[in-house]
């Protein structure tokens, strides 16, 4: 089987994406097989390399030349050291990061890549530079309405019918015909990126899941309706339950997802037992898409305290889900 | 010091409630001395007796005799065994949970118990027998429209701004002046409870604390406003943080209490964290009320299975929490 391509952007030079990529390439034994392609400066690459003492020179990458071997290349996206502010959001930090991602999505667009694996960029920094996007998930559903946001841990595996946008306008997504299609996208995008059938447990929106419409509706002309919409379509699907119980349902069984109504009605939970090693996955996208689930950490940066195990989860993830993404694509 | 006198209400009988209270009184070698009056049918309790082997004898409660030792005596509310359904809801198990409670707590306003500690009882067996309750906080809410629902485990302490009802109404109630005196409430009803002051921790309510109101204004109008205000009265209290990693601010932190907006936001984090020994508390009573987490379990009712240790927690809080209050009484 030819090796995968993983391509990883370096996310906000300020915060601590270049620190646990750089970790994560070279500090684990068990870093999977793979042709890895670095996007970002090699000025500050360089810098990092010799305060971490990692000993490692990094090839420029050359898209051309068919490597015989697994390696780890750089396409360098130049930048002047002089420019780089550490520690909190600034313009040009926004401008480079969002450069180094957009150039990743671009191979991988043409097929040059299999995988991009993206270090936290900071949405301030982005909007300091005018970038609009409220953050790496909204850029790709520009293209690919229909992808999904998703986290996935040895602890529990959740997916967001809704992020980045108010509660309140969140609540009001909530129909049975877009989230019955959520479900449905769901099964089978899970499915194409893990080789395996997930079982969906649906929260309810209401204390209880509404206990039959004694507090809110939704569950009732809304959530029960799509669920059985899917059902009828062969998706395994069930709910809705109480949101404060259908977490611990699915806790450590990786069989379950759960299909979340809102941002942090997933989050929540997903975070408070995924610790460190939580990975953010973007579903049906014609490449994978994976990242961290931490942010730039502005506060601790330089430190060299970073912990680099969710971007190594990361890159573990992009590789494993690459090489289903090739099976699947050649039944 | 005198020991103090804690009223346990049996719940509903077709539940689990029966047998996780018994097996919390008479399994563990560590319950800690007061006096313990139960408030339930002598026929259902001596079965549990006999069905688990406790080779227990409860004599009857007399209120007018001073005991001169801890003790567990049984007021009972007499109800025929042919009544009793098992594993779920009905009438007749809806009004004799509704009346064991609501005797205990008939005693407690009297000043007769220092705590009751409630066993699950089943709302929809509740609104079969036309009681229309949500749940006993509610019910004590009536008379003490001040109190607090609130969660303590070893891993976690939530507390619920607002509890059950329909989440769009739940985000009507966060309004800057209520969301205020909440906190100067919890403050001085946690403090009182335990004889410690917490320091409060605030979830936003939109996805990462609304980003300086990219995403909701709610932060920015209400919820900051009533941390500010809450702070000058001398709360210890911050956020709002983003709702996704303010409970891991507060894992393992036993001087946290969360401050949470609605019901499942603080109870996601909090069940899936506390197993099976969480506790609910009712702040702010003349008395204290403590509860297991979990609720009748009809699908387990009679296998014996049932796991009293939330419930033996909850007896545990009620007489620590007793004693705090005395000592707060005669300061």
């Amino acid at each position: 089987m030819p090796s995968v391509k993983i391509g990883l952007s370096l996310g906000d030079p300020g915060g601590i994406g270049p620190e646990v990529t750089l970790k994560a390439l070279f500090t684990f034994s068990n870093l999977p097989e793979a042709d890895y392609v670095l996007f970002g400066p090699r000025s500050i690459i360089e810098k990092e390399i010799n305060k971490f003492d990692l000993g490692v020179k990094i090839p420029d990458y050359d898209p051309k030349k068919a490597s015989s071997l697994p390696q780890i290349t750089l396409y360098d996206i130049p930048y002047p050291l002089n420019s780089l502010k550490s520690g909190y959001p600034c313009k040009e930090n926004g401008e480079i990061s969002f450069t180094c991602f957009k150039k990743a999505v671009k191979e991988a667009k043409k097929g040059s890549l299999d995988a991009v694996v993206t270090a936290p960029i900071s949405k301030e920094s982005w909007k300091l530079a005018n970038i609009n996007w409220a953050g790496h998930t909204e850029y790709l559903c520009q293209d690919y309405p229909e992808a999904i946001m998703s986290f996935f841990s040895n602890n529990l595996n959740v997916a967001l019918f809704t992020h980045h946008m108010a509660l309140k306008e969140a609540l009001k997504k909530i129909k049975k015909k877009d989230l019955g299609d959520f479900f449905l996208r769901l099964d089978r995008f899970a499915q194409k990126a893990t080789k395996k059938r997930f079982h969906l447990l649906v929260p309810g929106l209401n204390p209880h899941a509404g206990e039959n419409g004694l507090m809110g509706k939704e569950e009732i002309t809304e959530i029960r309706p799509a669920i059985n919409a899917a059902k009828e379509s062969g998706v395994q699907v069930s709910g809705p339950f109480p949101p404060d119980t259908v977490f611990k349902k699915a806790y450590k069984d990786n069989s379950k997802i759960v299909a979340s109504l809102f941002h942090d009605q997933g989050l929540i939970a997903f975070k408070i037992v995924s610790f460190n090693e939580g990975v953010n996955v973007t579903l049906g996208l014609p490449f994978i898409r994976t990242s961290p689930d931490h942010g730039t950490a502005f506060d601790i940066v330089g430190k060299g305290t970073a912990d680099p195990t969710s971007m190594f989860e990361a890159i573990k993830l992009a590789v494993q889900f690459s090489l289903n993404y090739r099976i699947n694509n050649s039944l």
